[in-house]
C-alpha cells in the first residue's frame, strides 16, 4: 500500500427533501450565494423553487446563473466569475450534475484569483484559494459532489482541461435520489458508465498490494451492476436510484484510491473526443474503456483476471488467466450494451477522420503521455481510438 | 437505505514515519499540547521522542500524561482535565490504541464543560465544545482514531458507558503500519475481533435495502479474515498490517453505517463484562458476538446466510439457509479461535456467577434495553450470557 493522506471534508446531506436543508448549510459560510444550474429543468420542476425557499428562510439572499451545458464551458465560467465579484458572492451553490457542479468549481477558483481562471488548467498557476462550494446533485455519474476534480472545456480550439485541488471539496452536498426519477434514460447509462469507469480507472493501478482498496472497488462496482439496471426499468425505484446515488459519491471521493495510483488514461483519452464531438462524458467512457482494456491488459492479466472472476463472475479459479480476463471485458461491453449504450465509436456515429488530431492534442504531439497503469503516448493513443472505431 | 448525514472531518496520515508529521498538523490548532499515552513501551521504543521531536520542530510545546489502562478510566481523565486547564493546553494528542485515544476524547471534552466529565456519559448531558484531538495510532482495534466515540470505565460501581460526538472525530490521526509490529499475539487477536465486530454491529440491521453498504461492510470483513492470520504469523509484514490497520479505521469512521441503523448491543453487553472482569474489550466481544449471533439469527435467517456466503464462503445458493446461517456463525468462531481467541466465557475463566448482576446492569434492573436489531432486555442479556459459557 502506498502511503497516503486521506482529508475529504464533504458534508453529505443523503434523503428525500435533502435539498431544503442547504439554506441552513449555506448560512454557515456566506450570507449571498451564486445558484448555478444547467437546463430550465430545475426551474420547471420546482427544484429551483425549493432551493431558493431554504435560503430565504435561513437568511441568505441569492443571485442566479443557469445555461451550464454538458462539457460545462470557459464563457460561462468567466461570466460567473464576473458575477459573484459584482454582487459579493460568498458561496457557490451548483443545482444539477457534473457539469453544474464542475462549472461552480471553476467560478470559486476564479473569483479569489487575480489571473485568468484558466492558468489552473494549463498548470500555469496552482490554486491557493476558492469560494466555497455547496452542491443539490440531480444525476448520479460525475462523483463532483464530493471530489477534488473540476473538468472544463475551453470553445476556442476545444481543450477540455481538469484541475485537482482539496479546495474545491464542497463544503456541503445534499443528495436527493428522488431528484434523478426524470432523469432521460440515455442519461442515466451515461451515468453508470461514468460512475464504473471512475471504479475503474482507480482499479487498474500498479500499486501493490491494495487489497482492501480492490475489494470496496469490487462491491462498489457490484452494487451499480445490480442497481443501474433497475433504475432504468423502474425510474420511481427510490431504493435503486439511493444505492446508485451513493455508489456513485462513493466511487470518487478519493476513499477507493487511498493507497494506490489509478490511472486516469482513459479519462484523458475520452476528453478528446468529447471536446472534439461533443458527445456525453459517460458515453465517450463506454466507448474508450473497452478499447483501453484490451490494449493494456497483458499488462497484468491477473489483475484483470480477479476483476472477472470477483465482478462479473467469471469462473477464473480453474480457467486460462488470459481467456478468464478477456471474457470480463466482453461481459463489460455486454453489460453497457443492455444498459443501452454504444460500445464503439461507429455506433456513435463517428470515424477515423480526427484520430491523428486527438492523439496530437492528447499528447502535446507526441510529447507527452497520459496514464499510469501504462504510459500512454501518441502511438498507443492512436491504437486505442483505432481499436475503439 | 435510510436517510443521513455523514461528515467526517478526521484528515488521515497513512504510511511509513507518519508519526513525524503531527508537528505540523498540530500547530494549525494550538501552541501548546497534551501528549497521552498508556504505558512504558512508547516511551521505550523512541515512538514518545519521534512525536515530541515533531512538535519541537513545529514550534509546538507540550506537557505529557501517561498511564492509560486498557477500559481507560474515569479518575485519568480528572486528573488530565485538570492539567489541561493548569497548562492551557489547546490539543490533545494520543499515542497509542483505543484506550488513550478514548481517555483523550473524554478529556478533551471535560475540558471546557464547567460539570463533571461523567455527565456526558450517563446522558446527563450533551457536548456542545471540546479540544481538538490528534492521533499517533499503535494498534489497530478500535477504530477510535477516525470516530465519534468514546468508552470510559468509572471505577467506582465498575461502571463503562460510551458518548457519541462528532465534537471528538480527531483532526488528524497518524497511521504508520510499522508501529504495530511489536504488538503482543493477544493483542492482536484481540484488535481483529474488535475490528470484525464493529463491522458486525453494523451489518446486523433491520434497515431495507443497504446493498452497498452491506457490500463494503463484506469487503472490509474479507480484508480482516485475509490480512490477520498474516500479521500473526508474520509481525514485520507492512502490507498485512497495512491492510489490517486501514481497514480498522474504515470499519468504524461512519461510513460503513450510511443509511443503516447499527445494532450495537453485543458492544453493550460486552462492556459489562469488561468492566466486572477487566478482561479486553476484543476477547469480550470475541465471546459475545458468537453467542449473540446464535441467540438472534432467527430474527433474520437470510441476512445471515448471506454473510455466511458473501464472507466464509458457505455455498449457500442451493443449501437450506438456515443451515447456511449456522454455518456462518461456525466458521466465525473457528477462524477466532485459529487467530487463538477464546470464544466461550469458561476459556477466559469466567463462571454464570456475575451473570444476573451483569444483566440488571445493562438493563438498568430490566427497565432498558441494549441493540437494535432485536431489542435485549434483561432476560435476553442472561439468555446471550448463558450462551457464552
Amino acid at each position: 500500500m502506498d502511503d497516503f493522506v486521506f482529508h475529504n471534508t464533504t458534508k453529505i446531506i443523503f434523503g428525500r427533501g435533502a435539498e431544503t436543508r442547504v439554506g441552513e448549510e449555506a448560512k454557515a459560510f456566506a450570507s449571498k450565494v451564486l445558484i448555478h444550474y444547467g437546463g430550465g429543468s430545475a426551474k420547471k420542476s420546482g427544484l429551483f423553487d425549493r432551493v431558493a425557499a431554504s435560503l430565504k428562510a435561513a437568511g441568505v439572499s441569492y443571485v442566479e446563473l443557469g445555461g451550464v451545458a454538458p462539457n460545462p464551458r470557459l464563457s460561462l465560467v468567466r461570466q460567473g466569475i464576473e458575477l459573484c465579484r459584482k454582487e459579493k458572492v460568498g458561496l457557490v451553490l451548483a443545482i444539477g450534475g457534473g457539469s453544474a457542479i464542475d462549472s461552480s468549481k471553476a467560478i470559486a477558483l476564479g473569483v479569489p484569483y487575480s489571473g485568468d481562471v484558466w492558468d489552473f488548467f494549463t498548470g500555469a498557476a496552482v490554486p491557493t484559494e476558492a469560494l466555497p462550494i455547496g452542491t443539490v446533485l440531480t444525476i448520479p455519474a460525475a462523483g463532483s459532489e464530493a471530489s477534488t476534480g473540476c473538468v472544463i472545456t475551453k470553445e476556442e480550439g476545444l481543450f477540455k482541461r481538469a484541475v485537482n485541488s482539496e479546495l474545491i471539496y464542497p463544503r456541503f452536498s445534499a443528495l436527493n435520489p428522488e431528484l434523478a426519477f426524470t432523469l432521460p434514460k440515455e442519461q442515466v447509462a451515461n451515468g453508470a458508465a461514468d460512475i464504473m469507469s471512475h471504479l475503474f480507472e482507480r482499479y487498474f493501478t500498479n500499486s501493490r498490494p491494495v487489497e482492501l482498496t480492490d475489494r470496496l472497488i469490487e462491491a462498489t462496482l457490484r452494487t451499480v451492476i445490480d442497481a443501474a439496471p433497475r433504475v432504468l426499468a423502474t425510474p420511481g425505484d427510490y431504493d435503486a436510484w439511493a444505492e446508485l446515488m451513493w455508489a456513485g459519491t462513493i466511487a470518487h471521493n478519493n476513499l477507493l484510491n487511498t493507497g494506490r495510483v489509478g490511472d486516469w488514461g482513459s479519462h484523458d483519452i475520452e476528453h478528446e473526443l468529447s471536446a472534439s464531438y461533443d458527445i456525453a462524458h459517460g458515453a465517450g467512457l463506454a466507448v474508450v474503456f473497452p478499447a483501453w482494456m484490451k490494449y493494456v491488459y497483458k499488462h497484468d492479466v491477473p489483475r484483470f483476471a480477479q476483476i472477472a472472476g470477483r465482478v462479473w463472475g467469471v469462473d477464473n479459479a480453474y480457467m486460462d488467466q488470459e481467456r478468464a480476463a478477456l471474457a470480463g471485458i466482453e461481459r463489460l461491453e455486454g453489460f453497457w450494451q443492455h444498459l443501452g449504450l454504444k460500445v464503439r465509436l461507429s455506433g456513435l456515429g463517428i470515424g477515423a477522420e480526427r484520430i491523428p488530431e486527438m492523439a496530437d492534442k492528447l499528447t502535446n504531439k507526441g510529447t507527452s503521455t497520459v496514464g499510469n497503469f501504462i504510459k500512454v503516448g501518441r502511438k498507443e493513443a492512436e491504437a486505442i481510438y483505432r481499436l475503439a472505431l
